[in-house]
């Protein structure tokens, strides 16, 4: 691994481009679903665990320590006893998590016409 | 797994949705990139590999081959000798990585205050 030059315009197309890895925790089976429900309000970590059907306590906490890091999530534990731990987007996940919401929007008013190729597809085969 | 019923609301949130699967494929780990380099223009199957630093023969072939079955990448055996096969995007295809390409360059616009939250967060721990 070389340090990436700050001189460079960052691009996801080289590999070595600290750009492609925030995209890839952006875009991760997990980090994507975290993002957009996290869009949708502050969620405590059960509660989000529920809202992303499927994950598994290890993972979504793996994924949420990688956003955090990233600058894209705010973990604030609450004074509360017991303490409560709750997750939110900071203002740079706001706008990423937006883009996100978009593309899902996109993805699942499409999922018809998608299955209906994916029909014509295995049938050609 | 159960089929997914036609009368519910498509929802990424959902374990089972088609939707889910869909955008596994088009926010993977090479499927976005494949998708954006495709949104530049058409690609021969070499020169899109060049493009997409870092992918292998292998998954590149087989995430290809999953775009083409959703309907999003068409792929065109040209009447040439040898034959060559090209890669484009559908129009579906066109719209599922425009929303891509603003989200990616949002995330390389981004890196230089990610790069700084990891520093702190690293620096914190």
């Amino acid at each position: 691994m070389t340090e990436p030059d700050d001189d460079l315009i960052p691009s996801v197309f080289a590999r070595e481009c600290a750009s492609r890895a925030v995209l890839a925790d952006v875009t991760g089976r997990w980090g994507t679903l975290a993002l957009a429900a996290l869009h949708e309000g502050a969620y405590r970590f059960n509660a989000l665990r529920r809202r992303v059907d499927g994950v598994s306590e290890k993972m979504l906490a793996q994924t949420l320590q990688a956003l955090e890091r990233d600058g894209l999530v705010r973990r604030e534990v609450q004074a509360t006893i017991p303490p409560h731990v709750e997750y939110s987007l900071t203002e740079m996940g706001e706008r990423v998590a937006a883009k996100l919401v978009e593309l899902i929007e996109l993805v699942e008013g499409e999922v018809g016409r998608v299955r209906v190729a994916q029909a014509r597809y295995d049938q050609a085969r």
